[in-house]
C-alpha cells in the first residue's frame, strides 16, 4: 500500500534502489496524447546523479522503456508502463549495512514494520524511486503544457543562503547553473557553500520553491481534497522533505487580515487580485493567480563521519557513510517537485471536468 | 467529491454553515468500542464559538445526535452517523453577500467552479464544517486512547508572540486559559495581542502545534502515504491553514547532517534516538518517538473594514465584514488539529494490521 | 467499510432497520441540477412496504428530509444528505431473536464478524437499507433522464412463472399491477402464485429484469471496471440476490459463435448491431444498444414455520418468523434494481468525461 | 482507469496483446511470504495456449520476471512487479483488422471511446491480459494456502453438456484431461463436442464452476462490498463472461423459502448448516461453508466464417477470423477463475483484520 498517487490521473510506482528496475504505471492518462520520449528523457536527465561536483558521483544512465499504453507514438487511454533498469547496482557496496540501522534513514522503521527489508542502498526507501515520479510527471506535463499550464521549480535556499522572491527573477535561468537557482549571484554563494560542506564530509538542507502558472480557475475540491492540501501531501511524500507552505505560508502568521487579504480588482474583463498572499488558492480551489509554494528539505542523512547507532541485534555500534552521496539534495529535487506538482494538477484537471455537467 | 478522508477509518462530512445541519459518517470504526457521548460533547464544546472575549460571539450549542452505528452504547462496526443541527442560523445576516465576493474567502472560486453556491455564511466552505471533524475525531481518540496514544495540541504562536518548545511546557495546562497556550506568561501576551487586534477591527494569524505521544512503531506507509504526508494533508485541509512542518521543519534547512541526524541509542532494551529532529517519523513510518508538528494559520479573512472587491456582475464594489467573527482563529483550531491527527493515526493503525501477516 | 458505492458519483448509506434513521450521502452530484423532491418521494413510494396483499403489511411512510447540498432547489456540488426517519420501529417485536440466529439471515455471520450486532429487524443487514439507495438513485435518474437515458425494471419471473422477453412487452405498463410485471396475463399468474404461497406461510423467489435505454456509446472502463461487471456487483449487493446475467447470459453458454455474434450494420448514418446478445456492452463498454440484464432473487428467508437453528450459546433451538413479512420480494425490488442501475451509469457517465480530453 | 482490482491486496495490470509485455503490480502483499516462482510458472502454464487440440495453437512461453518487491526469495511488503514479455507477436497477422470492427469484439467500442486503439490482436481488450491476473493470483494463493484456504475451479458445462454437481466429483482430477472437467465421461463428451465445433470453424460457450474451501467465518463487508458481490464483479470482469451465480443461483428463484433456507445445526462444537443454498455466504459474509459459484462464458467471438460488419469509414464489409483461435475458451479460463477468486479472498482476508480490534 501507499505506492499509488492520484485518483483519475493515477500513478503506481515500484522498484528498489538496487533491484532489477524501478518504474511506474500511469493509469488514466487521456488518449490521443503524443508521447514525446525525448522530453521524458530530458526530464529524467535533470534528476540524474553524477552531473556536477555538488551531486553524488553515482552514475545512472536512467534510460527508460515504455512497455504499454502507447501505440504509434500516441497514448491509447490504457495504462502506460515505464521501466528504468538499474544499471549501476554494485550491491556489494551495501553489504556492510545489512544489519545496521543508519541514523535518520528508514532502515530501522522498515525492519520493525515489515520484519524484512531490501537493505541495498535503502531499497524502496531510496530516493531512486523518485525517477519513476519524474517520468510520470513528464507525461502529465506534456498534457498540461498543451493547455498552457507551466511548472517551474528552483532552489530558493541552501543553508542560510536565500534567493530573491520568485517574481523578481527570470525562472527560465534556472537550468543555467548546477545548483538550479535562477539568480546567478545567489547561485554562486550556494555552490560555494555546498562545496565547502562537501569537503567537511557533511551535508546541508535547502528549500525548493515551485511555481504553477496559467492554471484555470476551479481546480481543487472542497473540504479534504483542497488543491494546496494535495500539493502539500505530494511534496511531503518526497524523500527528506520536512515542511510545506504556500502563498504567504508561515510568514502569514504574523500578518494582519487587513494586510493579508487579497482584494479583488478588475483587469479589463478579468477578475484578479491585487496581491497574492493566497498563493492562487482560495477555499482549496484555484483562482487563476500563480500557485507558489516552498518545500523544505533536511540535510542528507548519509554523512562521511562516524555516528552512534545500533544493529539488528540491539548492539550499539558506529556507522559511517561510504561511497558516493549528495552533500545537498535540493538541486536534484527541482524536477521532482515539478513532477509532483504536475501530477497533482493533472488529477484535479480531470476531476474538474465532472463538477458542473450540463 | 473531496468530502471524505481516510481509507479504512474513513469519514465523510456534509452540511453547510446555515443549512439544516452538518454532520459526519464514520465508516470503518471497529466494533465493540464504547461510545462515550459525554466525551464527544466535551470535544465539540472545546471548538464551540462564543466562549470568550477573543472568539466570535456567534452562539451554537453544537448538540449532536447519533443516528446509526451504535447499539446499546457500543459501536457495531456499521457506519456511525453524527448530526449536529444548525440552531443559530440567522440567514438574513448574510443576504448582503449573496452577490459579492469577499476577499480571501471561497466565494469567488466556488461560484466559478460550480456556477451556484450557498452563500449563507460561506456555506460549505465555512469553518463550521470542522465541528463534524471534531465529532469524528473524538471517536478516533476514544479508540486510540485505549491503546495509550495521546493527542495534544496548543497555540504556540499568535502574531509574533511565541511559546517555548513543547517539551519545555506542561501540556496539561493548555485548557486553563482562553487562548489555549500552556505557558501562562505567553498566553497573557497572546490574549492582550488578540484583544488589541480585535479593537482595531482587524485579525491576526497564529500557529498550532500538535504532539502525538506513545505511538507504536510502524505506522505510516512507504512512498506516497507517508505518515507525515497524510498528517500534512490533514492539517492543510483545515480552513485558513497556510503551512505544515514536522520535526525540525523549515529550521532543518539550515542545519548540517551531522547536527540534524538522530543517532540511535539503547535505553534499557529499547532502541531510542538521542535527538528527535525526525519528529518521530523516519522514511514515512513512526519510530516510537514523539510526533510533533506546526500548523500555520493565516489571519481570519473577515475584517470589520472596507475592502475593494467585485460582485457577480463584475462590478467593483466595497465590502466589509458584519456581525460576529473571530479576531484570531487559532484557539478554536486546537481541537480541530487534534481531531485530524487522531483520524490520521486511526487510519494508519488499522492499515498497520495488514503489513506483516503470518 | 463497504458502505460506499461509486467513484465519482459516490454514495455512502447508513442506518439500521430499527435505529433512529437510515439515509445516504451523495458526494459528487454535479451542481446545477434541479432536485425534484416529489420525484424522489414517488420513487421511495414504489419501494414502500404495505401497499398490497402480496407485500409485507409493515407500514413505513418513508418521508425523507434533505439536510445538505441543495440550495434553493438546486444541487450545489456539495454532498447531498438524505435522511429517512424510522417511524414504525416496534422494537419489541424483535426481542425474541436477540440471541437467536435465523436460518439464511445475516444474524450468525454479523455476530461472528463483529462480536456485537443490532439484532432489531436485522439491523444493518435489513433490506430497509435499500430505501437509501432508492433515494440516491432518484437523484441519479433526475440527472441522467435529462440526457435521455431511461431505466426500466420489471418482474420477469416468480417461481416458474415467466414473462415474455422485454422487447415483446410495453414497459410503461409495469406499474399497473401489484406484481410489477408489464404483461397482464403473466402478472395475474404471478399474483395468484404469491398469494397461494403466502397462505402456506411460505415464500418464493423471482427474477427482476432491468433495461437501460439510450445510453451513449463509450460508458464503462476496460479490464476490471467493465460496465457489466459494475452492474453485476451493484445488483449482487442487493439483499437476497443470487445471480446476475446480461445479454444472452447463461443461455449464451449453449450457443455457437456464429449464432451469438452481433453483426454490425449501418442504419442510416448509425452503426448498429443486427442482434443484441452482447446486451449493449462489448469489451466492457456500452455500444449504444439496449443494456438488459436479469437479477435472481432467492425466496425470502423469514417464513412462518418452525425451523431448526442454534442460539448464541450454541444450543439447538426452533425459530419461526413472526409479524409481517413479504412472501415474495421481487415486486418491491423493482425500484431498487433501477436505482442501482442509475447509480452505476451516473458514475460511468462522469468517468467518461475524462477518457479522451483534447 | 479500471486497471486496478482490490483495496488492500491490490493489483494493477498493464499491457497489450502484441505490445512489448504485459504484467502486474501487486501492492499490499504481506511481507515475509516465500515467493515460490515455480508455482507461479505452473499457474501460468495452466492458462497458456497451444497445449492441446482444443485450444489455440498460438504459442506463448509466458515466462515471467519479478522486477521488484521480492528480496532473497521473500516478499518485503513493497510492490511486487511481474512482467511477461510478448514473444510470439507476429503483428502482421493483424494488419487486416486495423480499420475493421469485428462483431462482438471490443474494436468498435474502444475506437469510439478513445479515438485511437492498438488493434493488434485486440490490444488491451485481448484475453492475454488475464495472464497477469493468473500471476498475481498465484501469489494470493501462495499466501492463502498457508492459511488452509483452497481454490478449485473446473469446467462444468460446454454447450449443453453438463458435469455432475461439484460435491459429487473428485476435484483433484480436474487437471487430468484437456478440457479441465473432473468427471471423465463428461470430459470425453465435452472434448468431442469442442472438436466437432472446431472442425465447423465455429465456437461454443461453457460454464466454469469455482469452489473455495476452508474459508474462515467473517470475510466480506456489509452492504455494497458483499463477498459474493465482489466475487461476481471479479468474474464478470473476465473476458467473455456473461453471467455469475453463487449457491442456489438462478435455480433458487423457483424454490420456496422452506426448501431454500439453510437450517443451522451443531456438529460437535461447530455451528454448521444442513444444506448450503447460501453458497457459504450470508448477508455478504462467509459462514464457514464452501463458497461455490458458476461463471457463464459466451462462445469465442472470433470464428473462421464470413460475417457482416462495418469499417472505420462506416462502410459495410465482410470480416472473417484468421490464424489461431480457441474454439472454446473455458478450459483455459479455469486458472483465471481461480486467480480472481484468490485475489478477492486475499483482499477480504486483509480487510477482516480491521473489523473487530481490541
Amino acid at each position: 500500500m501507499g505506492n499509488s498517487f492520484g485518483k483519475l490521473f493515477k500513478i503506481t510506482t515500484f522498484g528498489e534502489s538496487h533491484g532489477k528496475a524501478i518504474g511506474v504505471i500511469i493509469d488514466g492518462c487521456p488518449s490521443g496524447l503524443e508521447i514525446d520520449e525525448e522530453f521524458i528523457q530530458s526530464e529524467l536527465d535533470r534528476r540524474r546523479p553524477g552531473q556536477s561536483k555538488i551531486t553524488t558521483q553515482r552514475r545512472e544512465e536512467d534510460k527508460f522503456e515504455i512497455l504499454s499504453g502507447v501505440f504509434e507514438g500516441v497514448s491509447t487511454g490504457m495504462p502506460i508502463t515505464i521501466v528504468i533498469a538499474n544499471k549501476d547496482q554494485k550491491s556489494k557496496d551495501y553489504s556492510h549495512i545489512a544489519n545496521q540501522f543508519r541514523p535518520s534513514h528508514a532502515d530501522y522503521t522498515y525492519q520493525q514494520k515489515y520484519g524484512v527489508r531490501d537493505y541495498r542502498g535503502g531499497g524502496r526507501s531510496s530516493a531512486r524511486e523518485t525517477a519513476a515520479r519524474v517520468a510520470a510527471g513528464a507525461i502529465a506535463k506534456l498534457w498540461l503544457n498543451k493547455h498552457g499550464i507551466s511548472f517551474n521549480a528552483f532552489v530558493s535556499q541552501v543553508g542560510e543562503v536565500k534567493a530573491p522572491e520568485y517574481h523578481l527573477m527570470d525562472l527560465s535561468q534556472t537550468e543555467w547553473n548546477i545548483v538550479m537557482c535562477p539568480d546567478q549571484p545567489t547561485a554562486e554563494k550556494m555552490i560555494a557553500l555546498i562545496d565547502s560542506i562537501r569537503k567537511q564530509c557533511d551535508t546541508i538542507g535547502g528549500v525548493v520553491t515551485g511555481v504553477i502558472q496559467n492554471l484555470p480557475i476551479g481546480l481543487g475540491e472542497p473540504v479534504f481534497d483542497k488543491l494546496h492540501a494535495e500539493l502539500g501531501k505530494a511534496m511531503l511524500s518526497i524523500n527528506a522533505v520536512k515542511g510545506f507552505e504556500y502563498g504567504s505560508g508561515f510568514s502569514g502568521v504574523a500578518m494582519r487580515g487587513s494586510e493579508h487579504n487579497d482584494e479583488f480588482v478588475k483587469e479589463g474583463s478579468e477578475v484578479r487580485t491585487k496581491t497574492n498572499n493566497s498563493g492562487g488558492v482560495q477555499g482549496g480551489i484555484s483562482n487563476g493567480e500563480d500557485v507558489y509554494f516552498n518545500v523544505a528539505f533536511k540535510p542528507v542523512a548519509t554523512i562521511m563521519m562516524d555516528q552512534d547507532s545500533v544493529n539488528d541485534k540491539g548492539e550499539e555500534i558506529k556507522v559511517s557513510g561510504k561511497g558516493r552521496h549528495d552533500p545537498c539534495v535540493v538541486p536534484r529535487a527541482v524536477p521532482i517537485v515539478e513532477a509532483m506538482a504536475a501530477l497533482v494538477i493533472a488529477d484535479f484537471y480531470m476531476m474538474s471536468q465532472t463538477a458542473n455537467l450540463p
